[in-house]
């Protein structure tokens, strides 16, 4: 059984060595996900200098670059974003947009970079609002070629008066935790074993044709 | 190679015999399917007396068990809605409301009634707030257990001057919609041969463990 | 000091006599709105039979219109709904596209129906998803010439525990009910003796004329 | 009739001398507003070294401060964004951020630092998903104290085939810069003469012993 792997993206404000509550729950789901055999990584994205943009390379230093090529050799894909005004926070959505440069480009397949790929997205907030950050989030991803399996996000909704480090999970959390990990992975060895046969390019020349008419 | 079945929900306003963009799109969208031997049905839920509720039988002349059962019964579910006000419409909403009555149910392998049904969604616009209506409804649908493959929305965004049966659609909705068609008949076969093993019930017992360490 | 007038629009699921939270969240701010001289009236629009649509009179029976009339004769309007699945309720959202039928028409100053009249928004949710339904909402309502005063929306949160009448209202509760009570008072007091003067009718005629250019 | 200003926060990701479509919005309210008697200014936020976070001074060169020092001396605050992946862009999201420190201060009157300043919204998108971006923008600026007036957005869409730096702003657009302009105006006017009253301290130790009861 060949070795799964899953990158992680912190997108907290906080830079390193700030506790975040992001990461906390990343790392419930590293405990579910490394007895199965899934090697895990986590990548805290304010800790590089990535730049505002909507390429795949924007220059001038820009870290994005290296990130991308981990996302590349992942089999998931999990993002994870505290809620800020209600919705993810200006870091995931800085990720989002840099990732929006990969739909410009094609495989020797006719795909997207990161087409097939499996998503999963973790939220964190103080007052609950997760299903906006979650639903826009696994949408964006979708669109970019991932596949969204059942109950793909965890949410964990802090008690208002906890600090940033947030104390304990709850058992909805730790419920979802599972859900979340459990079949992301089955989705990935699945995938790995039956690739997406969709070429898009061949797609988007029937469209043309269609179009036309 | 075993028929698959698809359900389009179409949740216009409008009631027949009246037209609808959403209809226009949906009919799209079979004409891909159907030579791919996938029996379609459509339902215009306005026409028939869907009470307001979260159970899956409200009584009282409730006609939802019987649209719910055909859901039940099929491989691939699409939900078809106009935006209003920039967001899903209300009869889209109240299917919504509807099928969460289902995450109270759990079938013989501890799963959601709806677990490992592959889902999509068709968003009809005449402004293009199409987004938030097809993220928020998808991510709706993959919480009731539905896999969401990459590109599993279409949307039409009609000029400002069309009528409201929006005539011809353009070149990205004629790529949109082989790029769902594709990927979510690809899925339902796949799943047809390699069922989802999550219990999500054993994982429940495994989370109240968890928490309480 | 002339008597100021409310209408709140309890947007439950639920119909008469059952309890809602809606309710509950309505009654306390009626409670701090009538020592301030306010006369306050509920309708629980499930109640009635308001039909699907996006005009003002969809005919057979539409009991909208009286609605709209009670609507029309206020000085601050406030819509409370339940979230479901993240957003408001189906029923909210069907108010509101029948709300977008008032855009149509224009009053002899040259304005839509609605315009100057203050707006609140109240939100009970038992996963905290408030702020998409407060936002979304007081949007479409500014829309449709409300005016929207700071701090002019208040969320209840209940305990995921806590039955569908909720019990007690926390601290955030109570504030907010304080800062929306006061301020869309305020305003509506303000807008009785300030009418804003835009002339819409006016100003698409300039707009007619620049975008020619 | 004492001079109004008015900042506009245009929060593109392109850095000067970059065209932007979110520019050339902003100037078309400027040519209304200005003959009003209106000062205009704009911050393009991503020219300057803005650090993530959630407090008025992040310290480390942080330029926000000096930014948020001419939101305060504003009658007037309108921010500009376009729409990356259906929602405001990560520099509109990181304004957000930022401001929402502004929340733990009070000024002498018991008021956060922009209460009873009028908001407004521009958006460009070359898909249309500006509706979401508009609402939870002026949400939160009227969770800091902003006032919305009615029609206080003004969304741009442009053609998809257009470049980024759009070409001719139509009908629509032109019509809601009015509206946008000649209500934010009236609105400031008016709340320069009539300060709202209202105390959040007197009222958060009134909702203090509510809860308690």
């Amino acid at each position: 059984m060949p070795t799964l792997k899953t990158t992680f993206l912190d997108c907290t404000l906080a830079r390193s060595p700030r506790a975040s509550s992001t990461r906390t729950l990343i790392d419930t789901v590293i405990e579910l996900m490394a007895p199965m055999g899934v090697q895990c990584e986590v990548v805290r994205v304010v800790d590089h200098r990535v730049a505002f943009g909507v390429t795949s390379d924007e220059g001038q230093g820009d870290q994005w670059p290296s990130i991308l090529r981990k996302l590349r050799a992942s089999d998931i894909i999990v993002l994870a974003t505290p809620t800020r005004a209600g919705v993810r926070s200006s870091v995931a959505q800085l990720v989002i947009e840099r990732l929006e440069g990969t739909c410009r480009e094609r495989d020797p397949a006719g795909q997207y970079p990161l087409y097939g790929k499996v998503a999963g997205v973790l939220v964190t907030g103080d007052q609950g609002d997760a299903h906006d950050a979650a639903a826009s989030t696994l949408f964006d991803l979708s669109h970019l070629g991932c596949v969204i399996p059942p109950n793909s996000d965890c949410c964990w909704i802090r008690a208002a008066d906890a600090g940033d480090d947030g104390g304990e999970a709850a058992l909805p959390t730790h419920r979802a935790a599972r859900y979340l990990a459990h079949n992301t992975v089955w989705f990935a060895r699945l995938l790995r074993e039956h690739r997406i046969p969709t070429d898009l390019r061949r797609l988007d020349a029937e469209a043309r044709v269609a179009s036309r008419r």
